[in-house]
């Protein structure tokens, strides 16, 4: 059998593009004997064409003029690795309304103008994949709109930012936070400024589109919750290890009652729960449905070549697909409601630093009580004469009750430093012990 | 757009098959909204017809005669889910040869006649797939031949095989092995007869499936060396907890010059390698490969509801690319040669039981390094007056070279009983620390 000739254009060839060309070149054997087809980069979008590159393209494959790329009828897909969000959302636009499928990288795109691209794709029956835009080579997003199309998905607890987890976990060797932080530095896992990782904001994008896919309604940026890292000290990580737990960023999706809920901020995590064993930079995302208990993927979670593998693994799906009208959707077929940020439920761990006077304990108890917040465990330390850490882990409770006890709290003269709340992960898969 | 109606046939309607036709039903509309299409079961292949069954299917579902759904030209799917080899093979065969997809759940029947019924799938042009075959419901084979096709996986390491993983786990919190094994056959996790399970023939079976996929060429079951649990005791369980590791039978594939191992066997995982958190029932398989570096998939690895997960995904699967000439593909395109046993490389720990006199550790020392086995770690426990256990972590080597000291030293006067060897998986994704 001929294998069918498949003509390729990238918008971009930077770090991921240039990868992309030569993974593609590199597995051509590979890609066509798994699909029948052979795919062959013939264009590349980028703005200066005559610029030194590490990985030098065959002449005449790059190209500042985005029409070339557009109006070539034989391009028959192409991929966005030129990351940023203008131009590039008004090129994938034109692509997809002239009919051409395209791949994209690009975290931002997807989560801020995701509702336009999705409904331009769908009404010009092509498909539009984003594998690489959430987590790099580890295929969650596959994995959720075909494995688990049927599924009913409805809970997703993620790491998906490795800067933060390679910093959560150097402070478990004793590192404090700005120690850990300029390790990750030097490494080239954080950037110079590290803002948009460890304020969660960078999680909060990707919960952002892992949500909106597995749950069918649009979830912007905009609608997650999110805190960092910030404020994690050594206290919280020796706190932790003392209950038999790890610190990690979790991003947690849930529907609740035909609500949903989007949040990321820092958790305590059971040892034994899979995503305590999560380290260093990787990345994980456990699904939970119906028919599939929970399904967890782990793997690097960032860099060029695992990027690249994932836009080559959805060009590959494209191809695998085509004419058969499948994923030529748009994800979002309903419109849920956002549940009140205060009704998720969920155990959490408290952190009260008082006075170490007779009676600050029933003081502190009698305040979660009255808004019906019951205590699991308390351990109490000195932390120097006279004043002492209260470590509370809770059983269940609303959040915005727990948020209304620790205001109270806070007021209590004994009280010395803002209580601070992280909620618990504890047993997998179990109903009621983990979020909501 | 209207749906395209895709009428199914099932071989078989007993608990998966029952259930991949509730699923089919209850998902009707997200399947249609994924794929433009409608899965509608039609026929299904039982030996009694008339039996009473907990799930009643329509009236005339059931039919005793496989030519009813090899013959009938509107049905365009068929799911084996009947398990056994004959006659299943041949019906699976006739099916494939007369055109029509086949999706199977049926470990057995791949590993066994996997040439045979690739070979048929390809020439006819039309796909088998065999998700539900190995670890139910997570979606490692769609990764590996989807995903990954280009990726060059050289390395798989699994835990995939629930029932043994359910035993150690239980014995870490201090059974012994048949009290372990009992708790895993009151719970339904093992079969009255669990030889199967124990032995490692089960895993090896799936092994066998995976490094076929992985690999591109033909292994079967009986290329994969395998031992089982039935010989771990409390000994080693707390042997490795000393070494801040646990036991897991673990299934390691692996390319290795251009040849290939797989091997299934108890082994000594470090506490912070992802596999050592896969506890209970669950199974994980990590695939490495040089654009990925290394992806964990993790969940439940049986189940009924689980299995029918995998069936119905492999159906949307093939649906999603029909007609394409995705995956209508022998997965075995090379021939590589077995990597001869011993020259497997890898750390290891050891453990010898000797009479506790002077010059014994020496007599030790010196078998090992007559066989190049050089010594990371040792540590000496008295078992009772007179008596020791030599714990041994070793450093890389050749298997074939521990095999041939640990011979000698069996035959040293002061050692009292055989001694065992298990491999050592220790840090993540770097080579040389793990197996080969």
């Amino acid at each position: 059998m001929t294998a069918v000739d498949v003509p390729v254009g990238l918008l971009g060839y930077g770090t991921v593009g240039s990868a992309v060309h030569r993974l593609l070149n590199d597995s051509a054997d590979d890609v066509e004997r798994a699909t029948g087809h052979r795919l062959r980069v013939v264009r590349a979008l980028v703005r200066d064409p005559a610029k030194e590159r590490e990985f030098r393209p065959p002449d005449g494959l790059l190209t500042d003029d985005f029409a070339a790329i557009r109006d070539d009828p034989q391009i028959a897909l192409v991929a966005e690795v030129m990351g940023g969000i203008e131009p590039t959302g008004g090129y994938v636009l034109e692509l997809l309304r002239s009919g051409k499928p395209v791949v994209s990288a690009n975290k931002q795109l997807v989560a801020q103008r995701g509702a336009e691209l999705f409904a331009a794709a769908s009404e010009a029956g092509v498909q539009l994949r984003f594998e690489a835009s959430v987590c790099a080579a580890i295929p969650v997003i596959k994995v959720l709109r075909e494995s688990l199309s049927f599924s009913r998905v409805h809970r997703i607890l993620g790491i998906v930012n490795g800067t933060t987890n390679f910093i959560l976990t150097q402070m478990e060797t004793g590192a404090s936070y700005d120690e850990a932080l300029a390790e990750a530095q030097r490494l080239g896992y954080a950037e110079a400024d590290p803002t948009d990782d460890v304020s969660g904001a960078d999680a909060a994008a990707k919960m952002a589109i892992l949500a909106t896919v597995a749950f069918g309604t649009r979830v912007s940026r905009e609608d997650v919750w999110h805190v960092g890292i910030q404020e994690i000290s050594p206290i919280h990580v020796r706190a932790a290890r003392e209950l038999d737990m790890v610190v990690r960023l979790v991003g947690a999706a849930t529907i609740v009652d035909g609500r949903y809920d989007v949040r990321v901020q820092p958790a305590f995590v059971d040892r034994h729960h899979p995503l305590a064993a999560v380290e260093g930079a990787f990345n994980a995302v456990m699904l939970q449905g119906d028919a599939i208990r929970e399904i967890m993927l782990e793997g690097p979670g960032a860099g060029g070549l695992e990027t690249a593998s994932a836009v080559v693994s959805d060009m590959i799906g494209v191809i695998g697909t085509r004419g058969t009208g499948f994923l030529e959707n748009d994800a979002c077929w309903r419109t849920l409601e956002r549940l009140p940020h205060g009704d998720v439920v969920s155990p959490f761990y408290v952190h009260v630093e008082v006075a170490d006077r007779p009676g600050v304990l029933a003081d502190v108890a009698r305040r979660l009580a009255k808004h019906e917040v019951s205590v699991a465990r308390l351990v109490q330390h000195e932390l120097q004469p006279g004043a002492a850490a209260l470590h509370v882990v809770l059983h269940e409770c609303r959040s915005g009750n727990l948020a209304d006890a620790l205001v109270e709290i806070a007021q209590l003269p004994e009280t010395v430093r803002r209580p601070t709340a992280l909620p618990v992960i504890s047993d997998r898969g179990v109903p009621g012990l983990g979020w909501a």
